[in-house]
C-alpha cells in the first residue's frame, strides 16, 4: 500500500502542519516591525524604539568581571587547558562546579532564605526547555494546566506536549492579583471541558506585571493545590529583578514555613520551580535553565529529557567561575536592582506625567501600562487599534496586553532596561506628543480650531520609516524568550 | 473534586512514570562499572578499560587552533568585546557566521560533492535533540519509523513523540546491510500493527557497524521511500569519519544524481539530514547538532522547535572561527582520518591475530566485533554471559549487540578512538589471555589436566575491582550521545 501522495504530499505530522508555537501574536509582530527600523540616537533617530524586551542593564559588570578573569572564558585552569575535559563532557547532570554555583545562585537571589540542593536542579537549554520538560513529566495529552492571566506568550507549552491550557482569568478591580474563586472558576472550566487538572503554573515575580506575588496569594494557591492534590510550578526567572519591598518571596519559602496539613500530603513532591540565567544575569544567549524539584521521579525523568537540550559545557564551565564568585554575585545583584529600580521609576514618573497609569510594581525589567482611555472603543479592536498607533506613528514597540492572553483591553507591557536613559526620554517624549494629539482630537471641535492645525505625529517619523501595509506574519519562529 | 490523592501521590506523566529513554541497557549498565573502576596504566592498571565510548583522536589539532586564535574563546573582535551582542542573541535562526561555517564543512566533509544552503539548517543542541525534532514534525502517536538494526540506542525517539519504531532486520549473512525484502517485511510488519509507516531512518556511516552505506543501498532505499510516499531520515553524523574507500556517500548526492521518476513527486521534500559536531569535530560537550531539510514546513516548524533546545551563542561564536579557517579544517579532516585509520588497523590486526573477526569497515570509531564462538551458547543469553566476562573479568567495557537491537547475538561494538595506542595493545593483551583461557576450557578435559591447572584471568584484575553483584539500573539517566 503506498501512501496517498497526492493528497499529501509532505506526510507530515499534525504538529509541523499546525504553526502555532508562539502564536505568531502581535508580541512578535511589534517586532519585525522594529527589526526593519530600529532606532539609533544618530544614525536613525526617526526608527522605532524597541520596548518590547525584557533585557537587562548590567552587562557592564559581567563584561568587567571577565576581563579580570580571562581563564573562565580561555577554558584553562591556572597553566592548564580544560578544553578537552569541557569538550568531552556529557554527563547529563552538568558540571559539578556550575550545579553548586547556580544552586548558591538561586539561593542568594532569594536572600539566603532558601536553600537549594544541587541534585534537585536539572539543568536545561534555557527556561523555556525547564517549562516544556516539566509539562512533559506531569500531564499526558488532554491534562490541563491552570495558568493565570496576563502571561508571557512566548513559550508554547501544548504544542509538542498536548496539554491544555486553562486560564485563570485576573482583572483590574485587584491589581490582577489571583483569587481563590479565580482559580475554582478556571478548575470547574477545566472539569467541564472533561480536562483533568493536574497543576497550576505562576510567573513569580509576574511577567508582564512586573509584581512579586504577595505571600498571602502564594499561601492560597499553594492551599489550592493542595486541597486538589495537584502540582504547582512556580517559574521564577525574574527573582533577582525585585527591587523594592515588598520583595520577592518565592514559592519554597512559603511551603518550608507552612504548618503540614493532611491534604499537604506529597505536596513537597508537587511544587516545582523553573529558573534561568536570561533574565537575572542577561544571558537569553547562553540558553541556561533549570528545573528544581524534590521529586525524584521528576528530576529522573527531566535530567532524562534534558539529553534533549543541555548546556553547552563550555557556557557551563564559564558560568560555574562567574557565579562562584561571591563578591561579584553580591554587587551585581545589588547594583542592578539600584539601575533597574531607577529606569522603572523613570518610566512611572515620565508616564505619570503625561496622564498614563502603571500597574504599581515592585519587580521586572517592565511596567504594565494602563492606556485603555486613549482607546477608541473599548475592546480588544480598539486595543489593536491603538497598538498599531503606537508602533507605526509613535515609533514604539511595545506589547499589546492581548499577547499576553490580558482578558481586560487597554494595557500594555512596556520594557525599559534595554535602553540608555536617554532614549527612554526620547520615548516619553514621543508619547507626550502622541496624548497631546488624542486629548486634542478628543476635545470639542471649536477649542481645536482656536488652537490651530492638529500636529502630526507621524510626519516626522514617516521619513524614516518603511510603511508596513500588513504585519507579516512568520516571524514568531525566530525569536527565543523576551 | 479532588483528585484521588492516595492511589496516585505523584500524579505525574506516563510518560515520567514510563522510564524507557535509553533503555537502561547494557551499553550504559558497562559504563557504571567502568566509572567505578576506570583503568589508568600507572594508578590503575587492573581497572577497566573504556571501549564504549566513540570519541575522536585529534583534540591536539583543535586545542593548537585555540592557542592561536584566543579571540575565538575570548569573544572579542580584535580589540572589542563581543560578549554583550552574544549574551542577548536569541535569534532561533543561529548566528549567520556560524551557520555559513557550518553549511560549508558539512559540504567539506563530503568532498564538496553536495552544497548547503544555511537558511535550510535548523540548528539543535545536539543531534539527540535534531532527531527527536525531525520526529515531532513527520510523525503523530501511534505512527511509525522503520530503522534498519543494528541500531545505536541512546537516542528514545518514541518517548516525547510516541512514535513507534519498526527494526528492518539486518543480519551477518550479507554483513548487515539493508536489503529491499527487510524492508518490504518490516513496512509489512508495521502495518499488520496497524502503524502508518512516515518514513525510514538510517545512520550512514552506521552506528554501530563502522560502515558506511553503498552508494548502490542508498538508492535502493530513495527507491523505496519514493515507492511508498514516505520520508527518509540520515543520520550523518559520523560522516566525516569515513576513512578508506569506498567512501561515505551522502544520501543527498544519491538524490542529486537521481534521474526524477514519476513516484519521486516531493521526494526533495521527504529527504532530511541530520549532522552534529559531537563525532566529527569531537565536541559532544558543545551541544551542536543540525536538521538539514529542503522542506520549507519542516525547517519553520523544527526552528520553532529549537526554542527548546538552542545552542549557546558563546559555542556558535568559537566554532563560526573554528569552521571558518579552511586551512583547519582541511588539515583537521585528513589528519584525523589518518589517525582514526591507523587505530582501527591496530584494533583490527590485534584481534585477527587472537582468532576474532571484525565486520569490514571504512568508517566511523569502532568496529562491530563477531566473537559468537567465545560463547557458551549461541543465544543473547549467552551473549549477555559473555560480555559479562569481557567487563568483569577482562575489564573491557564493550557493548553487546543486543544493546543495539542486533537480531543475532555474538556481536559487539568495541570503540577504538578514545584511548592511546598502547591502552589499545593493554585492551589487546588481556582480550589474547582470555581468548586463550576460553580455548583451553574449550579443550578435552585430557588435554587440560596436561597443560597443568587452568589461568584464572579474572585474579590480577579483580584485586582492583569492586565486584558488582548486580548491575544498578539507573544509569541511562546520565550520559549523553556515545
Amino acid at each position: 500500500m503506498v501512501n496517498k501522495v497526492a493528497d499529501e504530499p509532505q506526510l507530515l505530522s499534525k504538529k509541523a502542519g499546525c504553526n502555532t508555537h508562539g502564536q505568531d501574536s502581535s508580541y512578535f509582530l511589534g517586532w519585525e516591525e522594529y527589526e526593519k527600523n530600529p532606532y539609533h540616537p544618530t544614525t536613525n533617530p526617526g526608527g522605532i524604539i524597541q520596548m518590547g524586551l525584557a533585557e537587562q542593564l548590567s552587562f557592564d559588570l559581567v563584561e568587567e568581571w571577565l576581563e579580570k578573569n580571562p581563564d573562565a572564558l580561555g577554558l584553562r585552569r591556572g597553566a592548564a587547558s580544560v578544553f578537552r575535559e569541557l569538550a568531552l563532557f556529557q554527563d547529563y547532570h552538568g558540571l559539578p562546579a556550575f550545579k553548586n554555583a547556580l544552586a548558591r545562585f538561586m539561593s542568594e537571589q532569594r536572600d539566603f532564605r532558601v536553600a537549594f540542593d544541587p541534585s534537585n536542579i536539572v539543568l536545561t537549554a534555557g527556561a523555556t526547555s525547564a517549562n516544556e520538560a516539566l509539562m512533559f513529566c506531569l500531564a499526558d495529552q488532554g491534562d490541563a494546566f491552570l495558568i493565570p492571566t496576563p502571561y508571557y506568550p512566548g513559550c508554547d507549552l501544548k504544542w509538542r506536549t498536548g496539554a491544555e491550557i486553562v486560564p485563570v482569568h485576573c482583572t483590574s478591580a485587584n491589581g490582577f492579583r489571583v483569587t481563590r474563586s479565580a482559580l475554582d472558576d478556571a478548575y470547574r472550566r477545566a472539569q467541564k471541558r472533561r480536562l483533568r487538572v493536574k497543576g497550576v503554573l505562576i510567573t513569580n515575580p509576574s511577567n508582564p506585571l512586573g509584581t512579586a506575588v504577595p505571600r498571602a496569594d502564594l499561601e492560597m494557591i499553594v492551599d489550592f493545590v493542595a486541597a486538589k492534590g495537584i502540582h504547582l510550578v512556580s517559574d521564577e526567572i525574574y527573582s533577582g529583578t525585585a527591587f523594592s519591598e515588598p520583595g520577592f518571596v518565592s514559592v519554597l519559602e512559603v511551603l518550608a514555613a507552612r504548618a503540614p496539613l493532611a491534604a499537604d500530603y506529597t505536596l513537597d513532591d508537587r511544587v516545582h520551580v523553573v529558573y534561568s540565567l536570561s533574565k537575572d544575569l542577561g544571558l537569553p544567549g547562553f540558553r541556561v535553565g533549570a528545573i528544581y524539584s524534590s521529586n525524584p521521579a521528576v528530576v529522573s525523568a527531566a535530567t532524562k529529557m534534558s539529553s534533549f537540550g543541555l548546556v553547552s559545557s563550555q557556557t557551563q564551565y564559564l558560568l560555574a567561575a562567574l557565579l562562584g564568585d561571591k563578591d561579584f554575585t553580591r554587587r551585581y545583584l545589588a547594583e542592578n536592582k539600584r539601575r533597574i529600580k531607577e529606569r522603572h521609576d523613570q518610566l512611572v514618573d515620565g508616564l505619570k506625567e503625561i496622564g498614563i497609569a502603571c500597574l504599581e510594581s515592585n519587580a521586572g525589567l517592565f511596567c504594565w501600562v494602563n492606556m485603555s482611555h486613549l482607546m477608541h472603543a473599548r475592546s480588544f479592536e480598539g486595543e489593536m487599534t491603538l497598538w498599531k498607533k503606537v508602533v507605526f506613528d509613535v515609533g514604539l514597540n511595545i506589547s499589546p496586553g492581548s499577547s499576553c492572553h490580558c482578558s481586560e483591553p487597554g494595557w500594555f507591557r512596556v520594557c525599559f532596561a534595554n535602553m540608555s536613559a536617554k532614549t527612554l526620554d526620547v520615548a516619553m517624549q514621543r508619547l507626550r506628543e502622541f496624548v497631546q494629539t488624542c486629548s486634542f482630537k478628543a476635545a470639542p471641535a471649536a477649542l481645536r480650531r482656536a488652537a490651530g492645525p492638529a500636529r502630526s505625529m507621524s510626519c516626522p517619523l514617516a521619513m524614516n520609516m518603511k510603511w508596513a501595509l500588513r504585519l507579516t506574519p512568520g516571524f514568531a519562529d525566530r525569536k527565543a524568550e523576551r
